[in-house]
């Protein structure tokens, strides 16, 4: 951790990944993943729509020692809040969702998010409710998924004990930074906000030129569009040129009305 | 897992290491440490001297799927009689003790297990009671200590999830997978000429929609956009759903103009 705590800022305010619990149901189940994030340094929760409310006392009774990260964290009302300012995102799911991610151990994902941060990125890690995970529109705006490699027969990881395997793989790898070096290391990529931007306006035009037909079908096409930007690790860069392509294309079609 | 199961040994007998609970109190506990092995495949639980004897109705009903692992595991009255067949023993502690043992991290130590259980050797693995861990006393016969990294303000894995994160590095360390990739395999990648088509299409109707402007940019701009297709690793979806982006732009403007 080479970022220094001041008496302004929060710990290691960049300097580690944010870990976004989206939708979560029971206290307890909080106030057991603050424990094990603590249990390996980490101290930035987001909480997405907690279905009980915030604060929670439960979670605060469960959390004991590890009490301040439920006092600090950042409380959002939906996901596209929580991940407006970060760069990469990764969602943890069980089951194969048929999504097209790239899917990655929680040992190689942590890595990413060493050589990200490292570069000034901003790593959110998505967690599920405790029931049901997260849903295919949770997961549309990751760049990838963490799978663990668990029994198939047996797949029975719960919500703190997802979190403390993310931790823990994140503590493991402090004092050894893998060898190789992504080659995107250094690409600025776009944050959550700006790709979440970028989907809408496409989303927008679309709607406007008829794209999403038949009606039955809309929800899902938009989705696989949402999932598609999501999913393509788009630099600023990229932005930029797809917000010009479209713009292009509805200012091309409104030219051609006046010029009848 | 190179053991095959048979219908009178136990399924990998000798193949892995044995669990081995020392004097677990709560019977939750004990529920909890069997779902944390069986989510890895570890099946081998010994139990020593439980505080509120055996069987445990509490672990059983906390066991959930992973009852089997409670059903076969193996009771002793003492520490010595749950060794006897071990020839390499790790005691699990989060306090230093002091003693003159090798420390070696779960990594280490699942890695070292898998070495000495090819070469015919048979492993333990201690965890202590809930309250306290392991006494010196049961931590004298074993040949190394595990000790997990965890944040020194805030040291406080419980049972099962120090059983967990062993079971992990156990399962971790067999993987055949690269950590890398494990599903993005799977994925149907559109061909170079796929998307080198889906490029064409693009800057074919962007240079009528009047994109590349100024002319002297228009190479330039070109290059961005084709940079861009190439770099995104699409999908042959994908690369279907943004034909279908740009032809329904192109109908909706033309359809604009009929409406005129």
């Amino acid at each position: 951790m080479s970022d220094q705590p001041t008496a302004s800022a929060p710990v290691t305010p960049s300097g580690q990944p944010a870990f976004i619990l989206v939708r979560p149901q029971m206290g307890e189940n909080i106030g057991a993943a603050a424990r094990a994030m603590w249990n390996f340094g980490l101290d930035r929760m987001r909480v997405v729509a907690p279905r009980d409310g915030w604060p929670n006392e439960r979670a605060v009774a469960l959390a004991s020692g590890a009490g301040r990260l439920l006092d600090e964290a950042q409380l959002f009302d939906d996901l596209p809040g929580a991940l407006a300012d970060r760069t990469y995102v990764f969602a943890t799911t069980a089951r194969d969702r048929g999504l097209t991610k790239p899917i990655v151990t929680p040992e190689r994902a942590m890595a990413q998010a060493r050589e990200i941060i490292a570069q000034g990125g901003k790593v959110g890690v998505l967690f599920g409710p405790e029931r049901a995970g997260l849903e295919n529109a949770d997961i549309a705006p990751a760049d990838a998924i963490i799978s663990v490699d668990v029994n198939p027969a047996f797949p029975s990881l719960n919500l703190a004990q997802c979190v403390l395997l993310c931790g823990y793989e994140w503590q493991r790898q402090a004092s050894s930074v893998p060898p190789e070096v992504m080659a995107l290391a250094k690409t600025d990529f776009a944050s959550g906000l700006e790709v979440e931007k970028l989907g809408a306006h496409y989303e927008e035009r679309l709607e406007e030129a008829g794209f999403f037909w038949p009606p039955e079908k809309a929800e899902s096409m938009k989705l696989t569009l949402r999932n598609l930007w999501g999913r393509l690790s788009l630099t600023r860069a990229d932005v930029q040129t797809l917000h010009g392509v479209m713009r292009q294309m509805v200012r091309w079609a409104e030219g051609r009305r006046k010029d009848l």
